[in-house]
């Protein structure tokens, strides 16, 4: 068949929209048609030529929500008309990772998913000369149709509304996955979030659902503390504004009549700054500290402390897609979603056509975007 | 009164044995007859003036046991004739760490311990001529006779010989908490213990108990081997005869016919070398991969790598004292020691009078003991 899609012909362009040649779904395999997608800094790191993995001619995308078309031979937890949500991290329920208890981090197809192929090592996609066009990150969901093997769709709600939803696909997941499931934070406890964008204020809202008492949003743009309150942050810092380093602002403000040692309880950062890392590690609490890596850094660089922090109790870990395993997490996100236990309308700033896709990018790189989404 | 004790008077210079003042318990402390004493390599650093935090003229010393001779006004927990380990981490229920549930990093008297006084911010000790000398981690064990705190000291079984039960005072709690504590491995574990001297001997028995299957030991010295598998070590490395790196080795030794990822699934940094401690983090299991520095760096010395190292899953830790609360964890340790859970004896290589104390320095440096114990 053919579809419509957004194709990244190189490094540093704009995404060019043409007709492409999708083949059928192979064994495991399911056709879907997405309805919905997000843009994502991580689309836009690989558009850049940044990502040293980036990979030529590519259709990007991996915040979709769409409906299920066709099913491939062997397909038997999914059928035509489903609701489904891509996961770029999926779950096999099979693999080392999958039955380990302790980790999302499914590893049944990462190596031909890395190489921008599907499981049996080749593209679905085409130009309409032949020229193979590269899936990314198993997703490719900035074309109206699109293949995925069965263990990376999440089947969810079939009333939840597609151009909402395909946030849950990746930052709504992300953010909230990182505070209930790699930093697993208890009611009371106080927080500190660096980076107020998307990723930042999901993972505010899913403080909030977790009780923290202190959600301190750190952010160097004095708009986002508006977004950050909208969400549930109960303190605003502005690095740029206060006096000293920020570690020692924030030891400060968590410092209680009965604790005079302060520091955060937890740390996120959200920024994929390797210098604000290391502020987010050593801003926790002496003892118990946990700092969870979210922010994706640029190609080659690394984060640094001295071992002592590590000695004297704080832990430093990351979180992709949140800990969350896509096929029984995602639904459930969407049903918090629908019963209002979280928000996401406000966050999608801006809705799009796929001819008007570029113009999501530079709403990003002006900062004007929460979340832009493309509606198919 | 006066005792005898071993007094480091300046930086890199040997202990000189002499008599000295101590003045008699305040409140809240307790006067202790030392029995025995480890000789650490915490003492070496500080003796050698490497420690940027070393005062002189002090008395060193942190691996005791002893008995109570006389306990000053309010002392509840201990009277004289009870067995005694002193604790450089004390214990005293009461203040927001020892509350927090998460941690055994008490802080009731951390500032005037880290200056070498008394919780009243006085020293017990001084020369003959009156000149105070200093405290030593709250410890001073290289003396016949110490004052301490009630609560840095754990209550023992009296029947455990001092000259064993001493090195329970810091090496085998911190090797045997570092697993138990700390990583809290489980049975079945995979885990590789970078350098074994007295504290990887210690995690590799921790490992034991915990039922690790793999037991990796690393170590340059070959001679390590045959300790290592004395106390646990299933299987041995040394980097300086393997082809290509310790990571790629270890990653390789561990893969299954069913997990083509390989990893251990902990490791612990017993070196104090930066460099090994990210080799540490580097060779765990990608997805739950758990890596504790036990190590002392070097003052300055900074730990490095790419967060994605932490992004896909894996946890960089540390542990002081083993992650153990020393009044309620030491007794349980001497415990197990005398029921013969856990062994101490081939680890006490060599015995000293307080005459030869420097001779355990010597040997430790020329790599000759594992421990070195002086008997009073
Ligand atoms: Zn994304
Ligand atoms: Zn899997
Ligand atoms: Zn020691
Ligand atoms: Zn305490």
């Amino acid at each position: 068949m053919r579809t419509r899609a957004a194709v990244a012909v190189a490094p540093g362009k704009p995404l060019e929209i043409m007709e492409v040649n999708l083949d059928g779904p192979k064994a495991g395999e399911v056709l879907v048609e997405i309805k919905a997608t997000g843009i994502c800094h991580t689309d836009e790191f690989t558009l850049s030529g940044a990502d040293p993995e980036g990979i030529f001619p590519a259709i990007l995308g991996h915040e979709g929500a769409g409906v299920v078309i066709e099913v491939g031979e062997g397909v038997t937890t999914l059928k035509p008309g489903d609701h489904v949500i891509p996961l770029y991290t999926p779950e096999c329920r099979e693999c080392p990772s999958c039955l380990s208890r302790k980790t999302n981090l499914c590893t049944a197809i990462r190596a031909t998913q890395g190489q921008g192929l599907m499981p049996d090592g080749t593209t679905r996609f085409s130009m309409l000369d032949g020229t193979p066009i590269y899936h990314y990150m198993g997703c490719s969901t900035f074309a109206n149709h699109t293949v995925l093997p069965e263990i990376a769709l999440a089947k969810v709600d079939p009333s939840a509304p597609f151009d909402k939803i395909c946030y849950i696909g990746c930052g709504v997941t992300t953010g909230i996955g990182a505070v209930l499931n790699t930093a697993q934070v208890e009611i009371g406890a106080k927080a500190v979030v660096f980076g107020l964008g998307g990723i930042g204020l999901n993972v505010i809202q899913g403080l909030k659902m977790a009780g923290a008492d202190m959600i301190i949003g750190v952010d160097l743009n004095n708009d986002k503390k508006e977004w950050g309150e909208r969400f549930g942050m109960t303190h605003f810092v502005n690095p740029k504004e206060i006096e000293g380093s920020v570690v020692n602002h924030i030891v400060e403000m968590t410092k209680t009549p009965f604790d005079r040692i302060g520091g955060a309880d937890y740390s996120f950062d959200c920024t994929g700054n390797v210098k604000v890392m290391r502020d987010a590690l050593e801003c926790t609490h002496r003892g118990w500290g946990v700092s969870v890596v979210i922010g994706v850094a640029p190609a080659g660089a690394e984060i640094q402390t001295r071992p002592f922090q590590l000695v004297t109790g704080r832990v430093w870990k990351g979180t992709a897609f949140g800990g969350a395993r896509g096929r029984t997490d995602v639904p459930k996100i969407v049903d918090w979603y629908m019963s209002g236990k979280i928000e996401i309308d406000p966050m999608i700033t801006h809705t799009l056509t796929l001819d008007e896709i570029n113009k999501g990018f530079d709403l990003m790189h002006a900062g004007k975007s929460i979340r832009a989404v493309v509606v198919f």
